[in-house]
């Protein structure tokens, strides 16, 4: 396989981290990839010959965003939802069901083109490694076909059986846990890394997110959670307690929360985006980065709450509404996400991990939170493949 | 010259109003163009015979953006000092005479080539009309200069000379005041189609921004003001008392400026970009429309306190933060856009209007603030002609 040198690199960050810098961050420096890997990272005056060169003409190379939360999986959309919430009706999570149906009514090849369509989209704006969860399905058959499908797309697939009680099951939510501890589990698990529940009032309680996450467990599942989003609850702690990868929204925490983040390997991912699409208030960020916690940035691109597949944007917000400098918001949405999903061959840049990459349209990560909105992401490589530009 | 259809449009936005409706929005419609214009408008099945055919594939397709304030030409960026501002410093202006310094230093070549990369950057958001302003010259050879680049790109070019009173007028404020008025708007003139000021506490009171927009009257041009941004001042009530096109900033405003703009022709310009990247309250657009006042958005695209080309993120901030309806918001970076430069052959899709439109990735308007920071510009026609697709 014939190998690529990137070279007149403005700024290499690697997230190959030094003490002081956490991002790595490398002048003058140069890359060269073989075999999808990086196999040399160096000042670009010692770089080896290649048989192929990628001039980055001074600009910016970071590694791939690692989007560790997205619901990609489902049919249709909910725009006048959107429209409605943004005159003023609250998000309840209620609209679930919404696409719920539209998914069940959708064949397996209209839920693989919107796969394809939103991956695709993530690639331009430098996603390289995405998680995708089910949760649209919630019948044993729809839950099964929505990870086969994500499964084409992703390595981290996630089973989210317990996304919110479907309308058939409303008056008997006990019933419903069973299920997805049981046949649905079973005919998940062979195309699923992970397991979640949308731990939350008006969706599952502590006792049947403790239910679902351990029956995950059994069946060789990592846990993740979505807790706290809506209100204050036990779905950040109960995470910590089962080891959980991420606990995931976090913007409703309480002392003992963050405290026990902190002594924990389970990573707060924060999704910006949903707060910025249900104009809600956003989760404190400063708080869980000087408690020690590691943070996580991710789109929670869906049809509902955030129909967003934008990194760039998430970082732009991170630093305009929750306080991170760029430097945290970066590393958060490329190493952070990498850890999230207990990852360490991807989100960073050093000998021997993938090759995934982005060239910016600018000189420095500073841009992606100083030039918001903008399609900054010049180039993509993925396994040291160069993707269409856009 | 041949003919183009654009037709399989699944929403098309004309901005041609109709009680109710005052996007204009036509179903099932089809959209001929011949010699740059919109020849005509109207329901598929009754489209006339055309040379070549452009399928829209159920896509919306909308006027092409009208970014009515933007300041392109300027050398250098400030990263560092934005993210200075994020770590807790105020946003003053005083940063401007930083980018004064490099523009001075910069070559008409190396000007040129910012303008030519930021316009190219907005097109491939959407953005067909662009106003562009000087301001980062201040003297009479770098405004005057800077207005001939900027008229290479765009038919409104704005003499902004009374941006900042420059370093070396710094004590003699009104001795730089009879400058601009003097030989700097002499030697602008010939290349600028407008006047502006920033009429701000620290940048020009109100007697010196009279002064300067009324010699600019004089001498043919018509007026836009910076005003009202940083605090309450003088600045919207004299635009209106001149008549001028547009007030733009509106961030502080009293219910005697409300009250003027709603009984004048002078649009009120919202630019949510620079509150987003400044961190500072947004203007109150609620007010402004329900009092009747003519609304637009622009991005005040420049490397201070705004450096996003993005009509989009215009867009969903305009949604998200200051509760403009998707409509209205649409309607205000494109028709209203239009009206602030006083153009009526923009900004609307009706027979003899310049073909200049965006076909989106989306079905609906509704997405540019749905699906915020996403790339949704699939094709732009400028003059009817389709620029590189992104
Ligand atoms: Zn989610
Ligand atoms: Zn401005």
């Amino acid at each position: 396989m014939s190998s690529l040198l990137v070279d007149n690199i403005g700024e290499l960050v690697t997230n190959d981290a030094r003490p002081g810098d956490p991002l790595g961050v490398r002048r003058d420096a140069a890359l060269l990839v073989e075999d999808g890997e990086v196999a040399w990272v160096g000042p670009a005056r010692y770089a080896p010959a290649a048989d192929r060169r990628l001039d980055a003409q001074g600009a910016a190379v970071l590694p791939g965003f690692v989007d560790s939360h997205a619901h990609l999986v489902f049919a249709g959309d909910r725009a006048a939802e959107f429209a409605a919430r943004m005159a003023g009706e609250p998000y309840t999570g209620g609209g679930i069901r919404t696409t719920v149906g539209a998914t069940r009514a959708a064949s397996d090849d209209q839920l693989r083109a919107t796969v394809r369509r939103l991956h695709g989209e993530a690639m331009r704006q430098g996603t390289t490694t995405i998680e995708i969860k089910s949760g649209y399905g919630l019948t044993v058959a729809d839950e099964a076909r929505s990870l086969r499908i994500a499964a084409e797309f992703s390595e981290d697939t996630t089973f989210l059986g317990a996304h919110v009680v479907p309308a058939e099951y409303a008056d008997r939510p006990d019933d419903y846990v069973g299920l997805v501890c049981g046949p649905m589990l079973a005919a998940a698990a062979p195309h699923a890394r992970w397991i979640d529940v949308f731990c939350e009032r008006g969706a599952f309680d502590v006792d049947h997110t403790r239910a679902i996450l351990a029956g995950g467990q059994a069946a060789g599942l990592g846990v993740r959670v979505h807790a706290n989003q809506l209100g204050p609850g036990p779905g950040v702690r109960l995470g910590v307690e089962l080891g959980a990868a991420s606990v995931d929204h976090c913007t409703h925490l309480t002392g003992a929360d963050v405290d026990a983040l902190a002594g924990s390997a389970t990573v707060a991912t924060l999704l910006p985006g949903a707060e910025f699409s249900t104009r809600s208030p956003y989760p404190d960020a400063r708080r869980l980065l000087d408690a020690g916690v590691t943070v996580a940035l991710a789109t929670d691109c869906n049809p509902g709450s955030s129909y967003t597949s934008s990194m760039p944007l998430c970082i732009a917000l991170a630093v305009r509404e929750m306080r991170m400098t760029p430097a945290e918001a970066v590393w958060a949405a490329t190493a952070g996400g990498a850890r999230a999903l207990r990852r360490d061959d991807v989100g960073v840049l050093r000998r021997g991990a993938r090759a995934d990459l982005m060239i910016l349209d600018a000189p420095s990560h500073l841009h992606l939170a100083y030039r918001p909105g903008v399609p900054l992401i010049r180039q993509v490589l993925h396994n040291g493949v160069p993707q269409c530009p856009h």
